[in-house]
């Protein structure tokens, strides 16, 4: 893609609403443009990002036969009667958008799809034989915010991937539990992200077991306490729920008890980008969803879902991710593998190979080449703004001796290369992917 | 993808309401499930056939440097108060969905979105070195069908690409204009789709020009009259607008002129897919969007806008394309590749081979393996019924002797191959996918 043909308005300037850091910076790199209050339209930049979270998400359900179905926003008010969360008494009713079709019948938009994906499973499955099923989605939710802030953070329409597991125990679901659990370390593992899982608690989603992953952020909304230890735990790949359970991590301090060997707790400030909820059986019973057991008789799956806020984790990511110049994009989600930065693009011999490099990196590569006759000054600024991964610099010296450099957004390291050498540019990217991925 | 962690609940019988062959077919095979009235939930097999027709579509508008984007399904009245579509006058009002938050602001949910893109353009874009460009998005859109009918054919909430393009007079918007036609021709071609793309009026939309593309379908909503010529000129690869103007096609026949050549026009029942129009300046001044032109003067872009309805499109591929068995697809959206039927999976020959095969075609196909203990009638009606272009069959017998039938769902011919020869079957695959994507 040709920067002079992609549609990228950066900007210096952003509304002081703007006040956490990540907001800010999808502003000022035109991945975002608010519509109205908690509503934003993502523009090119932000959708890549968006697409590459997908990605990533969807190739680690992969490996647990996540089955990807999509559930329609418009979603009947009976079912959500059913379950009883569009009543007075529930948390969720204030949030949830309603509205009426020409026949008067009534729906509501929904922040998550437990009532659909329950009536679903049931006209989908008979047997015990097919249990065991995750379902995902990844679709655009909708929550009627009461105060809507910090851009695509706290958003009336965002974009989450939410899965659903059916089973025929306890045991049987707390098995796909961690499995989900398993996927979403590996998930945040491919995007450099340490997080923290912490024992939660359910609120309105019922059930009576659950966990929140969190990003550490100094400007996060909540607040964690874990086990420094527990950071080494997560890094090696031996992962069990029951051996996560050793270690302290929860949204509160109280009455930690003595069981835990050691009680290095600290606090940190954190943003929520995942949550798992075993539901047992509050939604299959609540919408009479059966399947016939080994025995032939009828009864409820026991149930889990487990959310991914993935306009969040835009946000959230930037967060964690940043300097003074800008984004920092972790490699698997970066919008672009690499940026080619051609400084003088009137000049024949910097055209001819920024050219070259075009057509070999693209072949292997998600290139953006910034074409543009604009200051090199606003090149280097733009760039390191929207911070795609890998800078390819082209200048007018080194470029007479077929030459430039390779940059590195992150560690600013430049090395100076030659075209012959453009297979080391594949090396040093691929290298970097497969490190980071491990 | 393993058949037996796969959700596909195939049926024999559907509701009698489903009069066309494409809603009993998607019904049958588990491609979508009813919710509610002109509401569905999509399950595995209709989410990859989406995905298919959705990575076919982006890769020819990445050819014409279409930018995708995602507008907001919540979009604020009053945007849609200024374009007009939203007031009693409009043909639109009635078929909109409305609704407040809990500030009482009011939104609709949009069939599509010329009012929030023609907003973000003018927040976007200022000069007109910057016109010239096509934003796009591929998302669910909402419409309050008077009559939802023929399952996803008429529905409340349809999957989308929606297209606008943005230029500095009305020759360069129809160049834009043209472009994007090619496109579609092309998005089509890859398909395997004949479409004939007519005439339209342009209805709700304004703007003075328009097209729509047609599938033909004896059991089509629309009648399009056409030069059975045209046909001929569009498998030809140099497209222009002004010789397509030379042949008669449009949705009605009167006052043919005598101008056309040849008047040899024939009538069909059709299927719309998709849609172009010229808009001129319409939404640009309503909407008060500007860009400052070569002379420092402001002045409104001259807009088009361009759909296909992918999931309308879904069901119009079907109607075109199925037999008595059940769907035919065309290879470039087949929702696997291909698909190993193991006729007896508990027979150690038969599942040596059929893993071996898996494991080798997967590494290059999306191969679907059939390890069910189910039936080989059952297995067989199934697997012809979801119509995947390519059937590896693996019985007893033949597996014996390393070897298995390769089975072309449209024609039935089956090939005997054994595992040594499975660089044909990727060949046979090849070759057959680059055939039809010319």
């Amino acid at each position: 893609m040709y920067l002079s043909k992609f549609l990228l308005p950066t900007s210096k300037d952003v509304t002081s609403e703007a006040k956490l850091v990540s907001h800010q910076l999808m502003l000022k790199s035109g991945m975002i443009k608010q519509v109205s209050s908690g509503i934003y339209s993502w523009l090119p930049l932000g959708v890549r990002v968006l697409s590459k979270i997908e990605s990533v998400i969807r190739a680690e359900l992969d490996v647990i036969y996540g089955q990807e179905i999509v559930l329609p926003s418009l979603q009947p008010l009976t079912l959500w009667e059913k379950s009883g969360r569009a009543v007075e008494e529930s948390d969720m009713k204030s949030q949830i958008f309603h509205l009426v079709d020409h026949k008067e019948s009534k729906y509501v938009l929904p922040p998550s799809g437990e009532e659909v994906i329950t009536d679903l499973f049931n006209n989908s499955v008979q047997s015990y034989k097919e249990m065991g099923k995750i379902l995902y989605q990844i679709t655009w939710k909708f929550r009627d915010e009461i105060r809507p802030r910090h851009g695509v953070m706290r958003a009336k329409e965002f974009l989450m991937k939410d899965a659903y597991s059916f089973d025929t125990s306890r045991d049987m679901a707390l098995e796909s539990y961690e499995r989900v659990f398993r996927a979403y370390l590996n998930i945040f593992k491919r995007m450099d992200l340490t997080v923290v899982p912490v024992l939660a608690p359910t609120g309105a989603m019922g059930g009576n077991y659950s966990h929140e992953f969190h990003i550490l952020s100094p400007n996060g909304e909540s607040t964690i306490y874990y086990q420094t230890e527990l950071l080494d735990y997560l890094k090696q790949n031996d992962f069990t729920l029951q051996n996560f359970e050793k270690f302290y991590a929860k949204e509160e301090e109280k009455h930690i008890p003595e069981s835990y060997d050691s009680l290095n707790v600290v606090q940190s400030k954190s943003i929520e980008v995942g949550h798992l909820f075993y539901l047992g059986q509050k939604y299959s019973k609540a919408l009479g969803c059966i399947y016939q057991a080994n025995d032939g008789g009828n009864h409820f799956p026991e149930m889990g879902c487990y959310g991914i806020g993935i306009s969040r984790l835009v946000a959230a990511v930037i967060e964690s991710s940043n300097d003074s110049k800008g984004i920092i994009w972790p490699s698997a989600i970066s919008p672009f593998d690499l940026v080619i930065i051609n400084l003088k693009p009137d000049d024949a011999v910097c055209d001819t190979l920024a050219k070259e490099l075009y057509t070999q990196l693209s072949s292997l590569y998600e290139v953006l080449c910034d074409d543009t006759y604009n200051s090199a000054g606003r090149k280097f600024a733009d760039m390191d703004l929207v911070g795609i991964t890998w800078q390819v610099i082209i200048g007018p010296k080194l470029a007479t001796e077929r030459k430039f450099e390779l940059k590195n957004r992150k560690t600013s390291a430049i090395e100076v290369l030659d075209l012959a050498q453009i297979h080391e540019v594949a090396q040093h990217i691929k290298s970097y992917k497969t490190n980071s991925s491990k």
